[in-house]
């Protein structure tokens, strides 16, 4: 018997990154948590310590600062996130493949009565855009998605016509309450396009699918929002969803003398539903290692 | 020497209410999460466990359910916690007094090609709005206020003229940038309000201080925007501020040859500056028990 | 009317700081989160933007940092912070008063084969020890406490006795799960104390008694663990408790031809009971501003 | 072009189940959070919204809770996971693989003056035993681990040696604190061992090689923490990690007068370090799905 050194990778996680783009006095800002990690001939660093092909994770977080400013900002976090895998793995001839992960957080302009203001900025929307670039060798993967877009449908959901066993005590209903904080990734094929205009348009085609579907389960309005994606964005290979089901329970009011026509819900917080897939174009691009150490729901 | 039982209070915490106004098909969400609390004669629940005054915290929480339902909906948080805490001091002979804390979510409708749906939403903003009713018997105060709005100025900041000592490593600076989440919490002179649109109006009125501050420093700007509020707002006595100094650190180029005009920074998390003031009328009626274990900052 | 500047404190919040005691090759580790705040005559830095006054948050950070070493360690968080507070008001005339407030971490020796090691460590327990020492000129006055005691007993307690009405659907019982999350918070009466050995003891106190009190109500067995610390601890001059009644509901299985003789349970999240009050000597000294800006819990 | 349904599961997460051994006066406490999810032909659920073939997320709750009264208890986490997949799988016809997901939280009995309390607990530790069961058909895979284990050494860790870039400006050591969060996840070949003695074992097995390294990378002390498993445990086929590396600035102190021999640290909470690796024995059985949608870090 043998023990040996498997997959690994190491790198800077959650190095945060304001850029601000000062080129007017209309100023625009850019905010970022950039985690990078990097693979390549570790081996000897595990086991004997030996430092000669570990390119320090410090290092690897000056250099995203450094980068924002050799070019000039950030750009599309997909963009900066192959440019700086680019960098690791073109100029180090130790570092093999580079996993570039980068969330973003959205600013709006402070409205005031003159107008949106020049740099005051308030922190908007609850998701987070993002963004995982893989590359290995020549070979290089974006997967991008967002987190944490919450929305709830007040009617036009039903569930019922499920199996019924000796553990089933939930009652079919026509009309309930739909509520999800859907996180969604998607696999580009390629790496060349226009990744701020495509996110904005994923988003409003998930969030009006969401709205538009008069759903049977939370499965089909999944499916409903992946089949947008894909029919309006060629460019995407797949899409993958996980939504939870977040429960608003009607609350009995009987014991009180009260009716209760879907007005008052108790919305709980555990357990939860969790509802994962996959929808893909059956000639997608084979995923090779897009989704390897991506967060997985499946 | 004697052990006695001092204040004290109890009650349920966090009730999630999710209240739908279905009386036409635009349906109106109200998303609140209620904390109930009453005071009142109590000593012989603490010493033998004799629980004759106390209302189970289970009592409270479906009451916050019915009334919802017995009104017609939730309306302004400040009347819904105003109509709680009469309801609870007024037909209960041994309950003297009630705290009624209220957190409201704000949601949008989702944006479809053919306008803002009916029936779906999308959690809107970050901030959470809040309010803590206090009733004593025939006296009642309300304190109302937001948590995490958060804001930034990339330019518009300096911070000079400090005392050194040979503690003091700090620079001047006559250009930072200047972030903070705001938390204000804002006690008003009486109970009959339009508190809805006051509410937007203190929001509003906050992010364009902000914004419009050329800030000398952090409390400099606290003081504007509490001093907007007052100005517009008669029926508000005081307000209270705590807001963290949110660092946003320029990254030293130099060693990589480069320069950094103002451009790329790094976000902090910790430690933090935290400013906190009191920006009151001198006027004003006096405070009683409003403040009383309201999550305090002063 | 006039709008003026109420009560304020500013400073440096969450400053991380671990010191090793390497004095012998059995090093000791002292891992603290400390928040100072200073009050003073910062009527200019509020109004005009002079910071004449105004001691920076930075400088207070590496105050924080330089007397750990001058100081030769830590010690017991209550002594530090009581020095810091001095250091800050006596050594500035601008400064007036002091709040710093600590928060400690525990940390246990790793068991190795060959004993207790050296040098390495394992994060202990769940709960947060802290402190909140406040000083305004010549008043000194210490908060201690903990945070995040998780405790539960499995039978032993009862809930009956309490008034029905309209609103009551809950079940009386005379055999449940009790528990919550302990935060306690005492007034020590004077400066000088041993603060680690009564720390220790309070905790234990408070343990014991949750234990071995036979429970008709969270606040009887509330008012057990204050009184056996008042008992036991006469510098102690009053105990504070928030503590949730964290709900354990019993499953009803009986639709699945099952009983459940208290075996099975559902851990709720929300909502939650919440019970606070203060247990104190009829005896006991003034509390000044003891509390002054401490988290409220009443 | 078509659009299909790829991979995809469902169920229910965070199922929060407390289950009280009472055979004796003695109760034993078994805390645990499961969370189930199920595979099988679910396409119609998702194009259509048939639900013919979807064994409700309740019916999944209600097993859960009802399984944990009809088996006695919950026994070990991965039993359990085991027996409820199987219980899945085997009793319906249109589920054809299972992911069973335990964490578990460790208490202690509350010591008193008589000794160990018979029914009351404190919660010990920060760390959390965790588990996913998954079957697929006749196949069956078990992966266990713990998240949340932190440690620090004082002493006995270096780095240096590493290459020197333009974008370089740490500095080598030879004394630093290491500090880390274990997350562990490690491979049972085979469903039949005795779980809980092999957790404590692995568990102490970790702790013990973290102390003893003496540690030259991060990198070299996850390799030995893992080697160490391997060797006294031929049941595990390979262990993961990921561990930061929780960074201990040495504070300046030199602007003050002051020296610094490695006494007074900042704890940085970002950014950090990350370090992951797969620890494995040559001769191991092929994973197969073990790790399919388990948390990746690699």
């Amino acid at each position: 018997m043998g023990i040996r050194l498997g997959d690994n990778q190491y790198g800077k996680a959650e190095v945060r990154l304001v850029h601000i783009d000062r080129r007017t006095d209309v100023h625009r800002i850019k905010d970022v948590n950039v985690t990078s990690q990097l693979r390549g001939d570790l081996e000897e660093v595990h086991t004997v310590g030996d430092n000669g092909t570990c390119l320090p994770t410090d290092t690897q977080k000056n250099t995203v600062y450094a980068k924002a400013r050799e070019w000039g900002g950030v750009g599309a976090v997909e963009d900066f996130a192959l440019r700086l895998a680019r960098h690791f793995v073109d100029e180090h001839d130790y570092v093999s493949g580079a996993r570039q992960e980068i969330e973003e957080y959205s600013w709006d302009r402070i409205a005031t009565s003159e107008g949106p203001h020049d740099h005051s900025f308030v922190r908007s929307g609850a998701e987070t855009r993002t963004t995982v670039v893989t590359k290995e060798g020549g070979r290089e993967w974006v997967v991008s998605g967002f987190t944490g877009l919450t929305v709830l449908k007040s009617t036009g959901s039903e569930f019922h016509g499920y199996p019924k066993t000796r553990y089933t005590t939930l009652q079919e209903t026509t009309d309930r309450i739909l509520a999800t904080d859907v996180t969604a990734r998607w696999r580009y094929a390629g790496t060349s396009h226009d990744f701020d205009k495509a996110y904005a348009s994923i988003r409003a085609l998930c969030l009006e699918a969401f709205a538009n579907t008069h759903s049977l389960a939370l499965q089909q309005t999944l499916f409903q929002m992946g089949t947008a994606v894909l029919e309006a964005h060629p460019e995407v290979a797949e899409i993958r969803f996980s939504m939870p089901n977040k429960h608003h329970f009607l609350v009995d009011l009987s014991p009180f003398g009260l009716d209760n026509p879907n007005e008052v819900f108790f919305a709980a917080d555990r357990p939860y539903g969790r509802i994962e897939a996959v929808v893909e174009r059956d000639d997608a691009p084979e995923p090779g290692d897009a989704w390897k150490s991506v967060p997985a729901f499946l």
